[in-house]
């Protein structure tokens, strides 16, 4: 830094101020950048972290980046930070619940800037003034959570049903018991069959149960061979995928039988191919949102909840038009 | 600090030693270490970082996390990491590439001890005593390189459409021309198809060919309704997914009458499931390979390139029994 202060010929601290952030007259800004440029300075961002308290790298918790759905986050949020000069550590946290905590401390530590964090993790504790932003779970009145329109998500998949001609149909879920928005969509595709005047029945699988129950529970409902439902809404893609393969072991045509929709917008191999006819969530968006509401500083009060706008994607498991029963 | 000392009854050197790692009489380790505990000392690691050159943090260059390989790489890296106490920095590097070389930068500057990288940046440079381990893909003599057993691969690939009956097969290829180690599956199938007297035809699309000169390739082979190969290899799964498309298109039936294996393990959701019949990179291994190597201080010479062994997973796309034709 002193060389750079004796090639633009200013003070040291107009140097420290440039390198900073601070404001500084312009003349001064522009020699001490040019200055910069020309002795190829190079700013330690650990030692400047020390003293401004910032690091610029956050910190994303997340189960896994084996599942599509995480997976397809982690490149969003990445790829926004990276574009705002900000450095992310991955945690998966499947496997080690202290070092999900460990995070949490160190934010607290300003060693991070803040944390987004996607975690069902019920013991986790994130202190209120923790920077924290939250996907798909609340976790405090002051940290605000990010996730898709949920329950209009739902609603959307039941309209499509009755849209594609289903009048019998049936809603699958397995996942957490936690409080979480995801856990909207059932609601949402309860309110659609009622104002679209489907008949909807419920399988919900409790934690531990296995996707068995499910074979087991279409296996019931079939009766000369014809399956009771029209239409199965599935919470997520990957079980969808999993009812579309016990559908075809029960000799059910998909589409042309039963028609399935899923939730997420899984897409093969990152190709514009849906896995099966989806309710998409849009996770470019998502990770703006996580990572503007992150670094905004001078907000006052963060929304605690932001629910972003779903959109259908056909995936080829509906038939996408009006079926005369 | 101070006051651990004072709780231990020990003097601060010997806090700073055992903190950072340095020998000290066990009695005085003991002490320190209950005083830590008792007092809830957490170490800065900033602080640290600039006194031991040592941040205990790792870079992974990655160019995204959308494409299953990549994913579940990203994650086996990052459990890898966790379990020995480092953090992992991710950069997806599709986008960026001055960002790509901003973080060999900063390893050499020792902002982060190392880097674990998959990059195709043909202009990416790394000066040969970076900490750095490379996947895929050789970065110079004394940058170790870990990958599958590629040409290994390539032979299991034509051995087992041998057993399972094959005579004329089809080997495809897309993907970067730079030279790589999955080029090696190439040679390792042509291999594998002269000792097992199959015959072998090659479609390789250079760099901005689209895949559609696959399906007009197969369609040129095909006469009277049936197709000249009773076997295809696929350089990737991704790759696989979409000749099984084209080829059910243009009304050939798989496995019956075309056996078709990728390359890479891909499977549905994290299941067990492969998405076709595959050979299988050992993700895990590879993951442990690079964080040992990358940690691994005291090794006078690294070896230069690391090939794990491959095997075959049946995904349905093979018939997996001996064919009589």
């Amino acid at each position: 830094m002193k060389d750079v202060a004796r090639e633009a010929g200013v003070a040291l601290g107009t140097v420290s101020k440039v390198v900073n952030g601070l404001p500084v007259g312009d003349s001064y800004r522009i020699r001490v950048e040019e200055a910069i440029k020309k002795l190829h300075y190079q700013v330690n961002s650990y030692a400047q972290g020390l003293k401004a308290n910032k690091t610029y790298t956050v910190a994303l918790l997340l189960p896994n980046t084996q599942e599509p759905f995480f997976a397809s986050l982690a490149y969003h949020i990445n790829l926004a930070l990276l574009k705002r000069k900000y450095r992310m550590l991955l945690c998966c946290t499947d496997f080690d619940l202290s070092q999900e905590q460990e995070y949490v401390t160190m934010a607290q530590q300003n060693k991070v800037d803040g944390i987004i964090g996607l975690t069902y993790n019920p013991n986790l504790v994130v202190e209120e003034n923790t920077p924290f932003v939250a996907i798909d779970r609340s976790m405090g009145p002051k940290i605000p959570c990010v996730a898709s329109d949920n329950f209009a998500g739902g609603q959307l998949a039941a309209e499509k049903l009755a849209d594609f001609g289903c009048r019998r149909v049936a809603f699958l879920r397995i996942g957490s018991s936690l409080n979480n928005e995801p856990n909207k969509r059932r609601a949402g595709f309860e309110n659609g069959c009622l104002s679209r005047g489907l008949s909807c029945e419920m399988k919900i699988l409790n934690d531990g149960e296995s996707y068995e129950e499910f074979e087991k529970f279409l296996a019931a409902h079939i009766r000369d061979g014809r399956l009771a439902f029209d239409g199965i809404f599935c919470v997520t893609d990957g079980l969808a995928h999993c009812v579309i393969k016990m559908l075809r072991r029960l000799d059910q045509r998909v589409p042309e039988d039963v028609q399935v929709i899923g939730f997420d917008g899984i897409r093969y191999f990152g190709s514009e191919e849906y896995i099966c006819s989806t309710i998409v969530q849009p996770v470019p968006d998502i990770a703006e949102m996580c990572v503007e509401l992150l670094l905004q500083e001078n907000m006052p009060s963060k929304p605690p909840l932001i629910c972003l706008p779903v959109t259908y994607g056909d995936g080829g498991t509906t038939l996408n038009e009006y079926r005369e029963v």
